[in-house]
């Protein structure tokens, strides 16, 4: 888990990002905000910066911020509950995100390691590179492989989804640990 | 049908509303903006200005934007196709509205003439009034009656949902043509 200290310093830092953007919310909110380290303790690197307006068995809405350069790991949301798994749409509405996700028909291939957090290339396989810029969005389907990095100016993202249940998701890199933080 | 000089006003001041929210849509989507008065021909009084980012059979998520004093005549989302109807949750981005909505244990009541369209009071029956301002949200079961008008700066709401059929809400007031304007 990352020190008190770096993730303040993220939290103050994504909240900036949305100020910036026009979003906004409450104390509550603000003081609430969800900061992922994933367990790797360096959010310069790896992590992301939730804030969930709604999650229904039926559809979710959240606020996402990559701070710039920072990387979401690679992951898919496979099918529970006899349905078919998470779908989810990104719109960017301020800064700039590097989607990556599975291309069809491409197997398992290893990331750009000038691309990846350090040392982890081996864990990242989607190398489709879509950039959404303010007005863009894009949907990906359910069980499918994708990660995200903030660019220079960092990212605010919304995501539409069906309903988010954060422990079926599957990590390519076994050292992920979406659950770290539950604790703070 | 509204006029074509009405329909542009309307669609110039809600799209200076989404800017000054801060809300990004591309030049495609600043024309395709919807335009719904209801079959009224009064956006004044009555109508919605509507941008789609999402919908897809599990959900869907739009910008809402009310002009000062517009009303969203009230309608409900009853059950289709199996599912329980369409539900919503509504996240005020700017402005001000009154959110009105049925409210449990209270039977068919007549609208406060001083609050709805003119002359239509006897189709307004959702009388508990929810304000929301910038950060507030509110979510509406399935199947239950609502309507929605802007505060004196108009409003503008996000709102992510279920999936969205229009042909299947059902408005109270029987003088309202949801699809009135498919032909612009």
């Amino acid at each position: 888990m990352a020190t008190d200290t770096s993730r303040q310093d993220a939290k103050r830092r994504a909240l900036d990002l949305l100020d910036d953007a026009g979003i906004v919310l409450t104390d509550a909110e603000r003081e609430d905000l969800e900061i992922v380290d994933f367990g790797f303790d360096d959010l310069s690197e790896v992590g992301t910066q939730i804030h969930t307006y709604v999650n229904t068995d039926r559809y979710c809405a959240k606020e996402l911020v990559q701070l710039p350069g920072q990387t979401c790991p690679e992951h898919r949301h496979p099918p529970f509950d006899g349905t078919p798994g998470k779908q989810e749409t990104f719109r960017c509405r301020a800064g700039e995100v590097s989607l990556f996700v599975e291309s069809d028909g491409v197997g398992e291939v290893t990331g750009d390691p000038t691309r990846t957090p350090p040392n982890r290339e081996e864990h990242y396989t989607a190398a489709k590179e879509i950039v959404l810029e303010p007005g863009d969005q894009y949907t990906i389907p359910p069980d499918t492989n994708h990660w995200f990095q903030g660019g220079d100016e960092g990212a605010v993202i919304s995501e539409f989804s069906s309903r988010s249940v954060d422990e079926k998701d599957v990590f390519t890199d076994p050292k992920v640990d979406r659950l770290s933080n539950i604790d703070y």
